[in-house]
């Protein structure tokens, strides 16, 4: 096999954030499920953001926050998803690419919009996320290059691709790709609501593709329907090499080799926008696992890199990660 | 005359700023001069893009964010300003209205985008300005509502209309009716070399229309071509009711009813983007203004202000300013 000319490639939803500061009480009138993501359509979206107040426009998404961060430790990444040719699109394009991040995946001509996540910051930092998808409703297996899946060492696929039948098709190309070119596979699971409404294809994915997993605890409770996280983690074990479950406040557990590893949260002097966290988790991760670091150095760069992103308005890191690199034993 | 509907009506550039960290390096491989703002064409603006790093797009333009901060106080605002009809002037529409200020000049329907601002925020937190101006060069005196200017406790126009004479012309207009009114009018320097370009009408135009005149040390300096500040000033309030001189660091200087008071600046934990820095010390010295504030008063609104937006990436204020009122004397 050849050696990996990517360290990690990103396949998830393309999605500009609109973040705005907003009461606890603006979601309760409208009825809005504090901390969960919530797909909206157009009409919605345009409802919404006419009475939330001032935002701040930056690139998001998932595995697109995840894959900002890999480049920001210096890892070299390239990212599969949908935008329209619109400004929006344009925008997201330029973030990745000025990071050295290839994002060569065309951009839809016609249809929706490019996508945008209204993210609602309350006072206690929690977000609260209205995703209209839009453009990324049309990305499909036709986007996956498959060539590119197994030029990188591990390809990173979003759970919420699952929100949509096209994208799904694509995340199975993917996945089956870089399985095809001995490449790992990581998945993380996005979001609780999302295990839900895809709970059968969840397992069934895992026990058959997935190297590397990612949830949170709510996420892998949903998933294998029980209340303890230790042997939520070893069930998931048998199929997947390594399982990374965040805990918030409370830092990662981590299972792989045989061996269960507990990495602190970082100290945070004041959280800001929790927004970002578990994807700057999963950067961080994934870039040491890319340079071939101990299970608790990979932990400890993903708690590290949790710990920037949620000390300022916005899910992308805004400094140099590699300063994080210090952390580790090598 | 009648009691004033809005305190502020603020006329200026509508300007997106995109907002990115960058290197001293970087500016000087460009021959950008650090601290200053300069205009820049389309093809300049896009060329400068494609090389910075990922942005981070919020609403701007000094008026603006001069409004946005006399509104986070609970002031009463309007602002006129010209952008195209499209998304980043749908966003700078929704960002000022969403904070109850009323904006309803209309886009231009064709021509130029929507103008943005590419600043480059250096290590030590100054910020580098790049202006493309996109539809702002189509901002006429048919905009000027002469209304709307008449029912405004104080008019506050930017110095850097001068830079386009459509702009100069609506400036003059909107000066006219406010005094008409039987109203104030304020103007911002805004740049020292905006002095510079335009010195001997700047000089005019105070000597016959300003009654609050805001500079920053540079600025007055040029303006009177005087090393002295508190000769400048001397001068300045000789035309203009109140003199308000920004020190940075050191706070400001005011000058109104034959008294000079000095404020200091406030204590910043950590500076993290200077942008806005004068814009939302305006915001306080006005607002403060408008509620019949002593000088002194009006000053630590400014400076509490200013202190509040440097605190963090991006030019317009964060939290609620309302909690900076228990600074005053009232």
């Amino acid at each position: 096999m050849k050696a990996a000319e990517l360290d990690v490639l990103a396949v998830g939803n393309a999605i500009v954030d609109v973040i705005s500061h907003a009461s606890d009480a603006f979601l309760a009138e409208r009825a809005l499920a504090k901390g969960g993501m919530a797909l909206i359509n157009e009409a919605t979206a345009e409802a919404l953001y006419a009475e939330m107040g001032p935002g701040v426009e930056i690139s998001g998404g998932s595995a697109g926050n995840t894959i900002a961060g890999v480049a920001a430790f210096g890892g070299r990444g390239a990212f599969i998803g949908k935008v329209r040719d619109d400004t929006l699109g344009d925008i997201y394009r330029h973030d990745l690419r000025s990071l050295g991040v290839r994002f060569d995946t065309p951009p839809a001509r016609t249809g929706l919009a490019t996508a945008r996540c209204l993210i609602l910051v309350t006072p206690d930092a929690e977000r609260t996320m209205n995703t209209f998808l839009g453009a990324c409703t049309v990305l499909e297996e036709a986007d996956i290059d498959e060539a590119l899946v197994a030029s990188a060492g591990i390809t990173y696929l979003e759970g919420y691709l699952f929100d949509l039948p096209p994208a799904k098709a694509a995340f199975r190309k993917a996945a089956a790709a870089a399985r095809a070119a001995g490449r790992k596979v990581a998945l993380t699971m996005s979001d609780s609501f999302c295990v839900h409404r895809h709970h059968q294809e969840f397992l069934d994915l895992i026990a058959k593709h997935i190297d590397i997993l990612f949830a949170n605890e709510d996420e892998i409770r949903a998933l294998y329907g029980t209340e303890d996280i230790v042997e939520a983690m070893r069930i998931a074990a048998r199929h997947s090499d390594i399982v990374a479950v965040t805990r918030s406040a409370a830092g990662a557990l981590l299972a792989g080799n045989g061996e269960l590893v507990e990495v602190p949260a970082s100290r945070v002097e004041a959280v800001v926008d929790t927004t970002g966290a578990g994807d700057l988790f999963a950067a961080g991760m994934l870039y040491g696992l890319s340079r071939g670091l101990s299970l608790q150095d990979c932990g400890a760069l993903g708690c590290a890199a949790a710990g920037e992103v949620i000390s300022h308005v916005g899910a992308r890191p805004q400094s140099d990660l590699k300063q994080l690199l210090a952390l580790t034993a090598a």
